[in-house]
């Protein structure tokens, strides 16, 4: 088995390989004229100085973690979350690294034409993906087989299974911290720049004389590029690992095929990094000049090779049936699950176009409700953004149904991690999106010619929607998984309560049941469901002060030096940057902290109440109460935004009056609306469930450590 | 047992003659100038055509659903569903016919002072709060003594509980239509009118030369009155018989006691008619003027003078400790309860009124950002509503534990009877804001002096509050009681399942766990979450859709008749009316039908794939499903509408630019979105679950009913 281990961490190493690789030719690419990289030179600086701060505050938290989790649980553990944690934040910065480099270059190439454009674009997206799950490939991999090969460790000991749990918490955390932080920096820049720019001073987007335009251009590469890629990273590692504990557990009884389960979703992953590579490839734009065409057209042959890969490595791996409670399955089973995960992820991409491209009922009626006004606008996104949760919980209900009949948990499971082994190619398509706007803003501020921008804004809007595709994408596996998370959960809590040490917390636990007549099941059912809401609150809340200190900040340089508006004087870009940084990373902090917190908390009130069965059961139910109102409130967060995006900038093609009408100022009002929906609240529900489940998981294996 | 019967429909009949006694009174007041009266004539035709048209349209689906009850369930449920519907509506009509008389007489007697104001609005929202608890209360004990006593039925008997379930399900019915329809056409006068009126032509709300002025002064009363009305009816009328089949089903074994244990929510309900009709004596305009201090006052009185009956009432008819499952419990736990769903009642005002009064910092927070533009102010008041979910869910949770804890699921019944006690008060708080809205209306149209403007937005803006609070208060008992009607179902399909004849469709059922591990739960909970949601995009849609509708028209009248702006030639009102009428009528129908058809449509497309007990258990997890989101949907919407629309208020009293700024304008934009949200979507989600819930438990015993 270890062969096929280090096949897995070759495919990781073939992702990086191709990521330096392109990055490398990307580099040669022109840079454009010296205001173009000057201002890139900008956008660098402020991005670079960002991160270095954000990643010293998560530092700090993250070092009293590590600290906490080498006490109580060991020093395994402890190692695992530093890979987490230290991966998903070289992650992020890998992605920020390439998209400051690729915006300018994108906009160098899209002023010679579409089609170099976005082959740039989509390149510095597939370098992130790549870097992505390559990485999460590689830490998850590697470590287990240090763990297992090296260190000689029974694959399904506590050891083995307790440093999974919190290398998938390392992830969490950070990006938790990553998206929440990026995501604040880059509304409060976009919201707070159009406020005072766009409506209030009457100037463009991106207009070199708004202060906080340089701050708007780092937001997009730190928040919907760095973010992005720490969220993505942490969704691919902690489904790769829980498929892995599930499957320690459902097989531990039937050791001639522990082993192969467990490496099943890893080398699903494998092939699936190799199809996602090929994918890329097919990325070409053809004569109809149609943008989402072209990537469709590598989203589809990279999951028609995916069908085929996953069908050789289940067919591989699987050998005869095995029987898990009342589920009988083989190979074949497997495969339809690993099918039903690909179609569960092209049904959200085509429901995700539908409720964000330009082209269907919902974003055009957006668009249309803005002749009557701002308000009639943001009805109607906010309608749209209701509406939009429908279809996608549909399909995930089906892909549960489906999946649960052909092969149990497990194969929810495995259709989960198909589904995410794609993420390669999908966090491609998004990353290409903060490029494209990266490049409008440096066209616009460079004083490039208007077809240029025409030109990245045609990108930018497909863009706007890719971007969506992605947090539906996110979201959804997280739904699907739901079960496999709180699998793991109640799985784990039968393993301690069966080896309990006599003294130890859970000696004569016995059975805990999850049975919705068991009040306190509610009570965690509620208490779950508020932590979304609340979440979304608070951070919406932190974009709203971040976005007043920049326009209180560009509104003092308008005032106190009017050569601004003339053009004669530049504007103090570093200042507005600043000023963000700051105000992003002291608003981070509480909101990220409440999910890793809400779990202890219930636990403790509800076992002090009500004895430990019911803290055991009401925490639980919080975790899928955390789910079902926390898939809502993202997917309708982030198809709701991109919605109202894409709304303005149809209008801004010339619909209902075009730029500069009363439907287009209505328009930009829905759009600042919908920023902190999709960009910093809505993505941040996916990490957000994430943490709370992986903190239950830990949270039982340090009560069973601690005494035991 | 049947004195104590008789005592509470008597207290009913207490309630009506107080409303008719009132209304005589309020008929003597004056009701102002020929102008005036003109005006309110105008709206009371509207209303009146409304509403006639509306329940036309309801009577329609009526008469089909009577007639298939009939055929299903027999003759005594399907009188049980005409006797909640009929109530249900007259509740609605009789709630509209006082608002449209007390209107003008309120604008009149604001003229001359604001206590009389004040006195007057109350009153009149005190004759709609009593007539909805009094028939209520008279058409839920009246039909159990012609069940018990008169006919003679077992009162723990199928034809008892299912004609109890059907009076509820008559309620359900009626309201959610009139929720959404009377919701749909006020908003979308209210939205439509702001839009072309404030927004385009620049002049104030109300204005006469506005087309759509009548038809929003209409809308007051068709949506916020009526509407209101019918749903408050039904949830008064279902928790009482849900507590009361609970009881029939806990106590069946127990006979000396199960008599009394029925009767305890009426007698409840019975006693605090009468402390509610001694509070609204005390609601008193003091020396400073503090309108919402008058309100406290009465509230207060009604709940300190409820605590006392409570204390009798429960003494009186629970005698020694009964044993329900592993909880054995006597008067002094359920008088612990019952004082808990008071605390609950009190806690929510509170925490309303933090989140939707002028004084506190989210409204002061929405204004502030108001400044900064349209933008910011939607985001913060978005920031808001989410926010504002967390408390009263927290408050929920806490009241689940206390009383489970007290006195097992029946504690928690008792609880949230107590709560709905205060019916008749509470509305009377609510129907005090559309009347006093529509007094300001009148004013203004009549060209009163500002001052009497001033007084009459003074009492509107502790309106907003006091409706934000009725929706809260409904809303959550609707959460405290979840477990409730969820236990009603559980323990329905238990007794089916135990009681199956041969070749029923219950035989051989077995037990039912609602264990989250299964997927078919989380399947259902899914599903049940998922409908708040797309009934919330539906209903905002339809708002959207009649407000562009009256936009046309007003618009129309605008550029055809330039003599209307000049203030020459008056507009043609009716026609905005008649527009606006057709609209919501069509509107409405869809997603009303929406959460009658989801539970059938769940049961049998999971009974075929899954069998029978999965179909139950997903069911009856889309029960719990559309409680844990739409207890949170409907928060939001409520008290991020209030919050939105006194922060208007606050910036038109002067602050931060005051009317006219663009700050003001900001604000306007936020009330029109808060709009739809709070008096549309928000509150009929309310309904929607209940009407869920009632329709798994009549589908139960249809089914038990149909081959039996």
């Amino acid at each position: 088995m270890s062969s096929v281990l280090l096949l897995v961490i070759g495919a990781g190493a073939l992702a990086v390989l191709y990521g330096i690789v392109q990055t490398m030719s990307l580099m040669r690419a022109s840079p454009g004229n010296a205001r173009m990289q000057e201002i890139a030179a900008a956008i660098q600086e402020g991005a670079q100085a960002y991160l270095n701060k954000q990643y010293t505050a998560i530092g700090i938290v993250g070092v009293v973690i590590l600290i906490a989790l080498g006490v109580l649980l060991g020093a395994l553990p402890a190692v695992g979350f530093l890979i987490g944690a230290v991966l998903s934040g070289l992650a992020g910065f890998a992605g920020m690294l390439i998209s400051v480099r690729a915006n300018v270059r994108t906009a160098q190439a899209a002023s010679e034409s579409l089609a170099k454009g976005l082959s740039l674009a989509f390149r510095s997206g597939a370098i992130t993906g790549m870097l992505v799950a390559g990485f999460a490939l590689i830490g998850v991999a590697g470590y287990y087989y240090v763990l297992t090969d090296v260190m000689g460790l029974e694959n399904t000991s506590r050891e083995v299974v307790d440093s999974l749990v919190a290398l998938g918490f390392g992830a969490s955390l950070i990006s938790i911290f990553a998206r929440l932080g990026g995501g604040i920096f880059t509304k409060g820049a976009d919201v707070g720049g159009d406020m005072v720019g766009k409506v209030e001073a009457g100037i463009p987007e991106d207009d070199p004389r708004n202060a906080a335009t340089i701050a708007d251009n780092v937001g997009d590469n730190v928040g919907d590029c760095a973010g992005m890629a720490a969220d993505l990273f942490e969704t691919y590692a902690v489904t790769t690992v829980a498929t892995m504990v599930l499957a320690a557990i459902f097989f531990r009884a039937i050791p001639e095929v522990v082993g192969s389960m467990m490496l099943l979703p890893l080398a699903i992953c494998g092939v699936c990094i190799v199809t996602s590579i090929l994918g890329t490839f097919a990325v070409r734009l053809g004569k109809s000049n149609n943008i989402m065409g072209a990537l469709y057209q590598g989203l589809i042959v990279t999951g028609v090779l995916s069908v085929g890969a996953l069908y050789w490595v289940i067919n591989s791996l699987v050998t005869g049936p095995v029987t898990v409670g009342d589920k009988t399955f083989g190979a074949s089973e497997l495969f339809y699950c690993g099918l039903a995960g690909l179609v569960v992820t092209a049904l959200i991409v085509v429901i995700t176009e539908y409720y964000t491209g330009t082209g269907f009922r919902p974003v055009k009626s957006v668009a249309k409700a803005s002749v009557s006004g701002h308000g009639t606008n943001v009805i109607q996104g906010l309608a749209m953004s209701l509406e939009s949760t429908a279809a996608p919980a549909l399909v995930i209900i089906a892909g549960i149904i489906v999946t649960y009949g052909l092969a149990g948990l497990f194969g929810i499971a495995i259709a989960t991690t198909s589904m995410l082994s794609l993420a390669g190619f999908i966090v491609a398509l998004d990353a290409f999106g903060p490029v494209t706007d990266n490049a409008g803003g440096i066209a616009e501020m460079a004083g490039l010619p208007p077809e240029v921008r025409v030109t990245t804004d045609a990108l930018d809007a497909v863009g706007n929607t890719t971007k969506a595709v992605t947090k539906g994408y996110a979201i959804g596996s997280a739904g699907l998984g739901a079960l496999v998370l709180f699998a793991a959960y109640t799985e784990d809590l039968k393993f301690f309560a069966a080896n309990a040490a006599a003294g130890s917390f859970f000696e004569g636990l016995g059975a805990v049941a999850f049975d919705l007549s068991n009040p306190y099941v509610v009570v965690g059912l509620l208490f779950g469901g508020l932590l979304p809401f609340l979440f979304g609150g608070m951070s919406m809340t932190a974009v709203g002060r971040a976005a007043e200190s920049v326009v209180a900040e560009v509104r003092r340089q308008f005032k106190e030096n009017p050569g601004i508006m003339t053009g004669e004087v530049k504007p103090e870009y570093g200042k507005a940057v600043g000023i963000l940084t700051s105000a992003a990373i002291r608003e981070m902090i509480v909101p990220s902290l409440l999910p890793v917190a809400s779990p202890v908390v219930l636990f403790f009130v509800i076992n002090a109440i009500a004895g430990k069965v019911n803290g055991f059961a009401a925490l639980g139910a919080m975790l899928m109460g955390v789910i079902v109102t926390g898939l809502f409130v993202a997917i309708s967060m982030t198809s709701g935004g991109g919605a109202w995006d894409n709304a303005k900038k149809l209008i801004e093609e010339g619909h209902h009056g075009g730029k500069g009408s009363e439907a287009h100022k209505a328009a930009v009002t829905g759009d600042t609306v919908g920023d902190p929906y999709k960009d910093t609240a809505g993505p941040a529900v996916n990490p957000m469930i994430k943490i709370t489940n992986i903190v239950a998981l830990l949270l039982l294996a340090i009560l069973a450590h601690g005494v035991a």
